[in-house]
């Protein structure tokens, strides 16, 4: 059985836990590698203070059975970056399997890959989906031929663990999940826009008013 | 309004999610600022290929409002290090509350903070609680005065919600749990031991037998 070979892309100022949620799930896919892909080997710094050292650059990097593009405020950068998405074009042209989490749909989406598939991101987002050529498809994780995308920064976790499911069999994916003990007690039912009360959503939403409209003058439809 | 501060310790081997997940939650908690605190400022190693960067050490770490702890397979090395449980110790002794998330909490406990306390830990090391003086409490998060101690890895990201509710109430927390869209939908219901199949039970096991071995030698009741 040949190494299944999983290629994080990591980027200035990505939403760390979009990534590394997943990378503790994916991590421990059996017959795997997990490589953290950045332009250089310089320690890349994250939203929240920490910085991530990558593993591989975009020279050295191997060919790629899955790629993942977590998202965050920097996907503005990335998206608009000719070798980010680039790269992303080209490795997507051998990867089985084109991923994101949050935001970085938008990455796969500059980068046309979205073009006419059912998608989805962080939830602020979801209805800016159509300027990739995508329809939003209302599910915390969206299957699309091989094109899987997860909803906002905690939903890589339930992505990772279908992936796992999907590649090694319900039963790793399970022990996987019970090892992480990924039995979840959210304190309060505001984990998503529907059942926030208005006034939690008017908290958050001027946090992604900046973002929305570097989007819109990025990805002119 | 002082600054509340922060700080997670870090060290070699970590699982990385134990302090990935809370650190997303706590860096978004009003008038506050995080530290990632390690013996130096090299990168360390997680469990998962991930390096990480600290921004501080032991000697130029200012006082910290709160102390988190996470865990992994290095616990063992961490929790017989003189020098990093003389610095739980010592930080401890002025912070308002001394948390931790999965084994972690035999950090704590080998820096004598868990004696005659309730407290959680990982699933498959809660048994080993009364090596460190502690109670095991069935709880995803346990509150025993200013000492908080979250169960595995994944629920140090409830473990902190709870933290930002105390601090800044309710509804700052709930419009973090909306931003990271904190709305689980495990694909399995094998995130607890109790309904995970035994045959998923026997898959994991195995994996803790060594490091349960080295508590024992470790801490001699």
């Amino acid at each position: 059985m040949s190494v299944f070979t999983i290629g994080f892309l990591i980027f200035p100022d990505l939403t760390q836990l979009d990534f590394t949620g997943p990378l503790q799930v994916l991590s421990r896919l059996p017959a795997s590698k997990t490589l953290i892909v950045a332009k250089s080997r310089d320690p890349v710094p994250s939203d929240c203070g920490l910085s991530l050292v990558p593993t591989a650059t975009f020279q050295d990097c191997p060919p790629l059975d899955l790629i993942c593009v977590p998202g965050g405020f920097g996907v503005v950068k990335a998206m608009t970056d000719p070798e980010t998405v680039d790269f992303i074009r080209r490795r997507a042209e051998s990867a089985r399997y084109i991923t994101s989490v949050c935001t970085g749909a938008f990455v796969l989406g500059a980068a046309g890959l979205l073009q006419g598939r059912r998608a989805t991101t962080h939830w602020a987002y979801t209805d800016m989906l159509p300027l990739v050529g995508a329809t939003h498809e209302k599910a915390r994780v969206v299957w699309d031929g091989n094109i899987v995308t997860a909803g906002g920064v905690t939903s890589g976790i339930d992505f990772a663990l279908r992936i796992v499911a999907e590649l090694a069999g319900e039963e790793i994916a399970q022990s996987i999940q019970l090892g992480i003990e990924y039995d979840p007690a959210p304190p309060f039912d505001t984990g998503h826009p529907d059942r926030a009360p208005e006034t939690v959503r008017q908290l958050v939403m001027p946090r992604y008013a900046k973002s929305r409209e570097a989007y819109r003058a990025a990805l002119p439809s």
